[in-house]
């Protein structure tokens, strides 16, 4: 038993007061799990588009002051009422999309969006008594998506959390929790390339690097990469990537040119930037008879996705993934191992480390476009 | 060796002189096969949509005088230079789309879309030198789909024609050429659901009554048909269809019926009406996280598939088949055994018989949608 277990514990956060303005560390208290609840230690965590996205809240409800954060890797420091697949000292990584176990999603192997702890963006609070765990000087703090890392301990639901190997440094496998693991599982899960086959990857990012690592890992035998931006052709060729196209350079659309480059089409093609227009091109730049294009990106509300209906019967397949179809729990464990065996290489990914005083800094790279992956250290 | 191998054999066939004009029972000259081709005794033959389409030639090219037909059953009469696969006697079924074996597509295990012998409804000669094998008094007559079994003997590709047991009935395994085989391929081969589930059928002619009887094979649960015609379901719950929805008779998108009636939608729905407002349904209807719809109606040339991309990226599926995936000289053969092993139940789609002679009956019958299938026996 930890010398913290049932108590509040008073600890370094950063706390978003406002959108948009830097993060403050502040002095929070975290209260004990609650039944189906795990109190952990983070101890590396790193940033994502999405904290970037919500903390900016142009678009959404505001929810403020707020603890983002939800990738990251820590140990578990406490477990509630009910919770036995956990205990203290455990490996984990948080996951904001959780994995209840019991509903239809979970017990169906062909989904991964659990009914119960699916994605929530609007929810602030916890499920078990609707409120947070957060607080300074008594005033609540939300939570973010139900992980909450940029805070030195943090408080989820068990089905939030995924026990990973012990051996697995935390420093590195944390890029899992997210935005790795979507892009790899988006390849490896749904696009299903067989080896020696033809892979286009719309987007450039680190979803779509990742997408690129998986169709390198599945043996792709060319992996067309396609962005708005030309200078990402020298990073992405670390990740496979062995063709660019920028379809600004092209009068044609880019569906048209890679038609041309793959005699009728690439074998499968996987779509990161959320850009309808983008997935237009990604549907309909795979081959005739078995093509499969597979969306990742998320859509602005009011896109429309937009085809003539022939390109589905001249039989090619359209699909959408969540998470790279990984189930939080069962899954990632597994996505860890294969960076064990070095099958999966994670740190061509983490391009910046700060201290987590200097968690703005995260915000200012992503902000500009610079690397892929900045870990932050919790302990300093 | 046959007598007449070799030989122009004089038989008689319907011939369309005009387009929408009844066939008219003329004699012919069928000239032998040359290199890959193969003449065909016809048995049996029964009439599609397809047909009557072209026929009427609304919206395409005439091509007439023309011989139609491409659903039929008969025996091979002798074979031209190069074909090693077939001899005279074998019972064969004509069909209109084919298999080289030699392409791409062929040699792909998930297309069947061959790139030599893909429908072609605009050519009306063989491919071996441009010309007809049908004429009349030296005048030629167009072939139609690479099939033209409205005639007592034909010519086809050797890769258009599927070798079968010689015990299946011709009178009934004929249908198999083309409808029948492409809706129950689009649910066995392509939706694939699994027992148990639920799945939603829309457009209740031959085609969409053969997908719901691929859904009655797989053993799902519920089969919900959709039509604008509600008189179909009495006919279409021979065919394992459960529940029955008339767009018509709901305020509500019938995707919103569907969702409402299953608990957030079909585990897999299939489009067999070619109707743009009816795929975009089908689509919609199927649940998140598993849904796999299927499209196999043939779209006007100016349809916009559109849809909100979310409905994708909620882990929703959307595929296109032809001709259910079945690869004609592979596949079609082990159709034939579900029939000969009662897992498949032929004879509820023959609705009609008319000797050749009233061919122009079973136009009539399909003009006026009145039943499935019109077998039409060449031998009177």
């Amino acid at each position: 038993m930890s010398s913290t277990e049932g108590k509040v514990i008073c600890c370094r956060a950063a706390v978003a007061w406002e959108a948009g303005k830097p993060l403050v560390i502040e002095e929070v208290e975290v209260a004990p799990p609650q039944a189906n609840e795990v109190r952990v230690k983070i101890l590396y965590t790193s940033l994502c588009h999405t904290d970037v996205y919500f903390w900016e809240a142009k678009g959404q409800n505001p929810l403020f002051p707020r603890i983002y954060g939800h990738e990251a890797g820590g140990i578990v420091e406490s477990i509630g009422e009910g919770v036995t697949d956990l205990q203290p000292g455990d490996h984990v990584l948080p996951v904001f999309t959780g994995e209840c176990k019991e509903c239809a999603h979970c017990k169906s192997e062909e989904s991964n969006m659990c009914d119960l702890l699916r994605i929530n963006t609007d929810r602030g609070v916890m499920l078990n008594d609707g409120k947070s765990r957060f607080s300074i000087k008594g005033k609540p703090i939300y939570h973010f998506v139900g992980t909450s890392t940029f805070s030195e301990y943090t408080v989820t639901h068990v089905g939030s959390l995924a026990k990973i190997n012990p051996k697995a440094p935390l420093d590195k496998v944390c890029v899992l929790s997210c935005g790795i693991s979507t892009g790899l599982g988006a390849t490896l899960n749904v696009a299903k390339p067989k080896k020696g086959s033809t892979v286009a990857v719309f987007g450039m990012g680190a979803v779509g690097l990742a997408a690129a690592e998986g169709a390198r890992i599945a043996g792709a035998s060319r992996i067309i990469g396609v962005d708005l931006n030309s200078s990402r052709f020298e990073l992405a060729k670390k990740f496979g990537v062995t063709e660019f196209l920028n379809p600004k350079d092209h009068k044609k659309p880019v569906q048209e040119v890679i038609a041309e480059l793959t005699n009728g089409g690439v074998d499968r093609s996987i779509e990161c930037t959320g850009n309808v227009e983008a997935m237009i091109s990604a549907f309909e730049c795979v081959h005739d008879g078995w093509g499969v294009a597979v969306l990742v990106g998320v859509p602005h509300k009011d896109a429309v996705f937009k085809t003539h209906p022939v390109n589905f019967l001249n039989e090619r397949t359209l699909k959408g993934t969540f998470f790279g179809n990984y189930k939080p729990r069962t899954d990632i464990p597994s996505v860890v191992e294969k960076y064990m065996n070095k099958e999966l290489e994670i740190e061509k990914f983490i391009t910046h480390q700060v201290p987590f005083s200097e968690i703005n800094k995260a915000f200012d790279y992503m902000l500009k476009g610079d690397g892929l992956r900045c870990i932050i250290h919790m302990e300093e």
